[in-house]
């Protein structure tokens, strides 16, 4: 039911990761569009036709429905299959954790890698959010810690979309400065998640995308 | 199979709210226990014992389960209900906007009400972050503005727990300095959400509800 939607990727982000982890968990092979954050590709009209809001990942179905948020579109990507959790506590626990992941980790997380990691030449305007960052992230991380120190995987000892979520921005969370190496429930749990079937390191999940800015629509 | 659930609250939260707009909607009759937080009660032992992260609203199933985040919570007590979206793009368009609320709506107009309307005297400490909030949350307010002009409701043009979640803070946007006066689609939406079977005042919300920090486990 996927093959024929159009998923609109960028390089590197912790968000893009998590619909690719679920397609090729899965074996979904979605149309992939690489679009190139950093060179401002999504600010610029051939894209805002498609997203107005300019952000990436953006998902547009067969029949030209629409749909944005990078655990939403994993959701849905996620949608009768294994990863999306079987009973309804296990389904609401699995929405606690993705808005977990996108209060506490993503916010903090992601930035700080951004401003030292990605792009250091920005870190000057953000220098005094540094430690607030490492410090906001770092209290995440130990909630995280805290739960998979009793589980497995995120929710009812299973692989789902809740691991993939929370996997997206903490498995590069040492690239943000995070020492995660006092988090040992945290880094087997990385362990676990990189073993799955389909899985691929973050550097790879592009491989075969479309390039096109240029002709977007095709 | 709420009935025996107990739901811990406290009064004028806008995600305190959300699954209260659940319950009342649904005619579901969960136990609700008042939790004071400007008192500091949910950083007390007793509750501390229910929910080590110390915020409410959390809910504890009959046999014991627990669940945070208020979204979660009223997507939990919502299932099986027309409150969920009956397709799997609705289910993932309402988890997107819920996702939004959390990210873009709740993190602005929460702390910048609380620090001018809830706790003004707490104002002078965080004083440089209310026009950062004020501006993040009206950019938030824009595109939720935009998205209903063209739709009565979130999602699929059916009231859902997308509209409960982003109704939560929504509606008091006012107590925070925002000017809902230009946004013409959100205060006419706010008029179709307070119009639903069930709805009541967030003042009401916790009417005969128990007060008892001191016999929490009752």
């Amino acid at each position: 039911m996927h093959d024929a939607a159009t998923l609109y990727l960028t390089q590197g982000s912790g968000n893009n990761v998590k619909p690719m982890m679920v397609c090729q968990h899965l074996g979904i092979e979605c149309n992939r569009k690489y679009i190139n954050v950093l060179a401002g590709e999504t600010k610029q009209p051939e894209f805002l036709s498609i997203n107005p809001l300019g952000v990436v990942p953006f998902l547009v179905l067969a029949d030209g429905q629409r749909l944005g948020e990078s655990n939403a579109i994993a959701w849905y990507l996620a949608e009768n299959s294994p990863l999306i959790p079987k009973t309804a506590i296990g389904r609401a626990q699995a929405i606690r954790w993705m808005n977990f992941e996108q209060t506490s980790l993503e916010p903090n997380i992601s930035p700080v890698r951004f401003v030292t990691f990605i792009a250091p030449e920005l870190a000057t305007d953000n220098h005094d959010m540094i430690p607030v960052w490492q410090d906001r992230g770092t209290k995440g991380l130990q909630i995280l810690n805290d739960h998979l120190q009793a589980h497995n995987f995120m929710v009812e000892e299973t692989y789902s979309v809740a691991d993939i979520a929370v996997y997206g921005y903490t498995h590069l969370a040492r690239e943000g400065g995070f020492d995660l190496d006092s988090f040992n429930a945290i880094t087997d749990w990385i362990d676990r998640v990189e073993s799955q079937p389909g899985y691929a390191p973050i550097s790879e999940l592009l491989n075969g995308a479309d390039y096109t800015i240029d002709n977007l629509a095709a």
